[in-house]
């Protein structure tokens, strides 16, 4: 079987935009409040959890790490809501994703990022299994919780590696 | 003004319950997934954010730490939505609330969290602003976007102060 190699890429908004949102602390707050002491960053992520009685849930995913090189062949993704990836902790993951090509995942794409940084799935996204760095590494999730078929698989007919 | 003390309690899910959920990856996972890679814990917070065009929303609050003894009299709720705080490092937090009595605080309560634990705040539920022990830290909030007057605060007659 054929290895591709993904190079890992730097997650900044204008790369990430076509699949999801990150969130993170970026620029200045929206509003200071708790009398001066926080600042808020509002609103970050584009949540969808399709029509009720579908709605928001926060679980929690804790996961073996991977190493790098990675190599994957399987992607995922849940068409009928969004999924935030928040980590507990301040380690650095990767998010592989990778546009739609009439219905099966397009080629991969490998984000790396940075301590304090979470990330929002669109709807509908093609993505690949968690992948943190370090072991039971901790992340809360904001998916839909509901009934329907929320998961689609999809094994690829090549492998593909992650190197840095 | 009198100062009242009170003493910091383990975030335990009995203590903890009449005021909100521990968000934590605590017990078995309810199911594996990710080819056995990866374990989940569902559906862990009682999210509650009122009738649309209301919503779930995911915003980050970056905040200065406290220090203990840490003296307050300022509490407030959100009448209209709850409201979950998620670490994005492993520091530990103060979690101040106070259950209502007659339409305002009565005398709160102190938890101290333990790392990779997050706490959703039932709506309604009287709390402190945010009370992380490290400076800057930074939260995923998951809570009510919408319009409506969803802030309510109440400036305590008396001081506290959190003690060890």
């Amino acid at each position: 079987m054929p290895v591709n190699e993904i190079k890992l890429e730097l997650l900044t908004p204008e790369a990430f935009a076509p699949f999801g949102d990150i969130i993170d602390a970026a620029g200045s707050p929206d509003m200071m409040i708790n009398e001066g002491r926080c600042g808020r960053f509002h609103d970050l992520a584009r949540l969808d959890f399709g029509d009720e009685p579908s709605r928001a849930g926060i679980s929690i995913f804790r996961s073996e790490a991977c190493t790098l090189p990675y190599v994957f062949n399987l992607m995922e993704r849940h068409p009928l809501g969004s999924q935030a990836f928040i980590p507990m902790s301040a380690d650095p993951f990767l998010v592989i994703v990778a546009p739609d090509d009439a219905g099966v995942p397009g080629i991969p794409r490998a984000f790396l990022t940075k301590p304090l940084q979470g990330v929002n799935l669109l709807r509908g996204t093609w993505h690949g299994v968690l992948t943190p760095l370090v072991d039971d590494a901790v992340f809360a999730v904001v998916d839909r919780i509901g009934g329907g078929g929320n998961l689609e698989e999809y094994r690829l007919t090549e492998n593909y590696v992650i190197v840095e």
